[in-house]
């Protein structure tokens, strides 16, 4: 198969803009053989505005019409969490490949239903994934590979946090993130489930069990009266309850024997989109954190103890995944990189008949580890 | 004039690739309105199929074709150094907008042909940049404004290095940036020219006098078998001379008053993209690496001691230059993402009647400085 | 009182050691009147050449002595966790003030003891102190003034980690550090300690529980040959069961609402003393690693986004704690500078009539959190 | 010989102060067998308040006396730069040890003096050293063994500063160090010097010629009222003339064909002791800065590209040089522990009957570039 797949992308806010411009960049440098021909918004308005600059000919107020419409092949489903199910099994019904955006739903039993609808389409050739876009940062996808390779050895720790302050302010508005209904948790499933993601991708590992606490600091906010971009917004002067975490944190141990801490939160202050991750193994560490994307740092214990430290990777090489189809070394990658890869790697999945990852499967694991979180409240909770 | 301007790149390797991308992303995150409508190369079959990725309806072999269309508006030089004045003066003439890539020419001389021309063009309305895109970085920008703010009061000190390696090896073959006819110089109009700008940009200071030298470490050098990406190469097992310098470094003074350092290498060993640039001023420092593109440091010197230091700023916050149009903060660009800046900007001024910045006078001055490095040999040149 | 103290350092290993240099560089820089006049170790040699290098006019082979001796006026106990108990309460009830080594001893019920009589000499005017002395880093205590002053706001989160990697080699051998009878625990006794400590002391906040897991790793190791250094030892050929954690992980809340995370580890290989603290409020963030001593980062969230950032603040100024008895700005200080200012602080509380901090009823404190870590295996432990 | 050497200090302030608490930790730490017997200062009650606090027996307020003196074996010179002449050359014709603070003197004419009576007085088993101290910071020690072991290979680029910031305030009084009689040069000779210095050291190459300028942004001050600390005074309301520069900046070639580049400020705001200085090599890069002085960072061009970049090596490890007699890794030095390193080399070398390093001939190499720089005023000086 080597015609272009038609794509039907659900959202045109940050995730669905994202999307949208990965699609493009994947078929210029990857010659992914794809392109975005549909948009699906509520407002007709808005979605139109956003079709006529990104250059997206057909605009949709319903994702219904793109899943019976034969010319789509593909839905990417970037609203929020808890549309994921309804669109999601409808479209991979419909014998449409569905990437849907992270967290997979917002409920363990939610994910289960699209689990199984996965498994069904992909028994017809259909295929799935999640989108955990951060394992398509190239640091990260190559920290991956220096693990698989041996070069840390058995991993003891795993140590990862999810830092943001963006809703530090008592004053931000109660955007659909802080409200359980549209978004399932809190700072717990929009970032913790990242570095639930990025812990088991890296590892292998796998959460035998655990225990945590969530915390929500500022219980009561203004509604919310405009969204001014991805994560910033007006408020009026109404207020109403946060029914969301701030903030959540849990240990845990893995079948591999590890020992693992997780924390995420939006109240930071000072750390934007500080994705930290360190592992440490037997044979080796490594190290990252996202505001400094391009960078991996990697201390190989097998050197001598006398010549070693922690390397700083640019990880900007040609040899590097993903960079060959870029720039020279040291002309670094932004945020929205992942996203090219990562639509790249699912129709690359797709043309080769394989399976992509993250499956819905990988996506319900993390729903479940994000329940074990939510419910333990300082108790031991077997995964 | 709110149509659509239509674009033709000359050239499509590393720098026509980049350029033509950010036509396309400026349309879509900043509504600029323009379009690549045309690419010019000399191997028709190449062009074509860069034309095929990027999707460029009209491939032209000479860039004359381009000149004489009436539906063309800009051409965007992307060719090397010595073909500049060829190219920008024939499209000027023709009444093309005129986005140069830099350095703008090979010589001091040729430089100010194109001057000469841009002045004329002027005259009937016709615009010309010369591509220093690293000005539209984000923090370079971001540094700039807070030097217009007088935040760093008199400047004392300008210090800026550009370092690289993709030659340290004695191995790395004679690619066309190594060859004086068609580069015009080394590591001094390569990525001098970058520094030289940035210097002048961010700080208004004229350099008045310098005194330097230039040095070639490898002087011979496998002649060049295949050109693999943007720095990469094969080489044969014929040798051939190096005509550049490797590296240049000279010390200079400010015409209001500052002692500048200057150095620029492909011989720093571990060094990807080091454009390090430190001001230091009455009031307060500024420090930037490339290497770490989303960050300003800023030391305020009018803050209490006791509590002082240089601070990080991750220029990703929406009031910051360009960034509103992109992601939330914390969630960086990369090294492209001036080049769309860069083509907004060109186009912004083009249909507001302004003039854009920097002009090919700017690009005169700098060529006049490494005209002065390159004849220096240890001995004060005034400017 | 302006008589020189005299005092009697019990142990000369490492902690002895440093102990001794720092009594003696406090007359110097800061003119304590105090000075070491006897050191007690059971193998008489080994003492009488630390005596004669480090200056010291008695050498004793039982603390009884000390204790029994009129001249002595303080003991400094620095050996190993299990004879704390027994010295320091002699040292009390003789009369001499006592500045404890941490943790203050290897059971709650230990530690408990040393309160009371600790309490009972108090009454006497006799002092006592425990020796946790990376407060008195003057990163650390310019820290703890910042939080004093307001600067941070309200502490959302405690965020420790101690990261070690001394016993990461499966080889190392079974040091007393390694042994239950002999060091109470293992990384959370010996690190977590202070990590436990620094959380208290910077922030004033109570954890009121917890929830934990300890790990040991390598559960056989060669028993010990011969101690090469602090931290350093041989092995032999035969084998022994390690009897202490290897690590220790636990979240936890604060009676003011903080949500708290810590980690001990021996296993963090490539981390050699990284005590990492970093505290979130509601006005402003600092962070500090131990392995950049004389740094602090500050983000003072009251100032504007656009030209906010950590400072990283370089504690060596003449205004910051302790800093102007010693060097000018950016002249770093070391390790064993916090001993220094330990004993100074010690001795000017004794001559002032005051109780030095931190208490022995501090230490219990710490020694109750340590108590709770180890008996939680994931469940909740109210404090 | 093993017996202890007696040590004359002329001089109790900075210099003085840090010079003898060396002397003093090298006989415990090193087992140095010497010790400060003698302080010598012009001022009686300022000199005997210095040796009561540091336990010198006598107080001298000529060095005269000193030099008269059979029973004082060495005389360690820390005095300003205008008196280094005479004292030196009067000790070493006496027949005493000189160790000489840096630099050597205020002119060429006055270290050739002093070279000449270094060499007669090695003649007679005397031995003299110039305190560049810096040379044994732990870090800087490594970095010269690396380069000694061929670890970087052919030196191409030698890029040092030194940036300090502590009259950046034009309100900052005339102190010695801004008077060309006591001082010789500004920032040049003060710290230029020392990068002169440490560049010879770790490369071993010599420069063959340089070009360069100096500058003095403020060219009237306040004059000194009272002096509060080593680097740190309050000026009266009088004004005077600055007689030396306040920033010099050269460019060089060397005997072995690098490029070198150097600057020497008191005017980089923010930037309070930073000695930066980095080697780029055919087969590696090192650089140092001394803000982050137990760190060396170190990049091996041998290794694969994919996995490399600059690794921060702790140098803190027992097999980095002086560290075993210090603490565990990751257990930081200070400044003053390169002056405890001096002494002991130097009493070293005098006890195995060697030449110490730095020689006066060092001493006056320095001083022959410090006064290359000062004629070049932009114009080539060749050495």
């Amino acid at each position: 198969m080597t015609d272009t797949l038609n794509v039907a992308v659900a959202g045109y806010a940050f995730m669905g803009r994202i999307h949208t411009a990965g699609w493009a960049q994947a078929a210029k440098f990857f010659g992914t053989p794809a392109k975005v021909t549909h948009v699906i918004g509520r407002n007709r308005e808005n979605a139109q505005a956003f079709a006529d600059a990104f250059g997206i000919p057909n605009v949709l107020t319903d994702w219904r019409d793109a899943v019976a419409d034969p010319d789509v092949h593909v839905v990417d489903v970037c609203t929020p969490g808890d549309s994921h199910v309804e669109i999601a099994i409808g479209a991979l019904e419909a014998g449409k490949h569905v990437l849907c955006e992270k967290p997979l739903a917002n409920s363990v039993q939610a994910a289960q239903r699209m689990v199984d609808a996965a498994e069904a389409a992909r028994a017809r050739g259909v295929r799935s994934m999640v989108g955990f876009s951060y394992r398509r940062t190239p640091a990260l996808a190559y920290a991956k590979r220096l693990v698989d390779e041996g070069r840390i050895g058995d991993i003891r720790h795993i140590r990862a946090v999810y830092l943001q302050d963006w809703i530090a302010d008592p004053d931000f508005p109660l955007v659909w993130r802080l409200d359980k209904g549209a978004a399932g948790s809190g700072a717990l499933g929009d970032i913790g489930a990242h570095i639930i993601d990025l812990a088991t991708f890296l590892t292998g590992h796998r959460l035998t069990g655990l225990t945590g606490l969530t915390e929500t600091f500022v219980k009561r906010r203004p509604k919310l009266a405009e969204t001014t971009g991805g994560l910033s917004a007006k408020g009026s002067t109404e207020y109403g309850d946060v029914t969301v975490d701030d903030a959540a944190a849990w240990v845990g141990r893995t079948d591999k024997g590890a020992l693992a801490t997780f924390e995420a939160t939006r109240f930071a202050v000072g750390r934007k989109n500080a994705i930290r991750i360190e592992l440490n193994g037997s044979k080796g560490s490594l190290a990252f954190d996202f505001e400094r994307m391009n960078e991996l740092e990697f201390f190989d214990f097998t050197q001598p103890a006398v010549e070693n430290g922690f390397r700083r990777i640019l990880v900007t090489e040609p040899e590097h995944p993903y960079v060959a189809a870029w720039w020279p070394p040291g002309h670094g990658l932004g945020y929205e990189h992942a996203f090219t890869h990562e639509v790249h790697d699912f129709v690359d999945a797709i043309v080769a008949g394989r399976d992509p990852e993250p499956s819905f499967a990988d996506g319900l694991a993390v729903q479940r580890i994000l329940d074990a979180v939510e419910t333990s409240n300082g108790s031991w909770v077997t995964l």
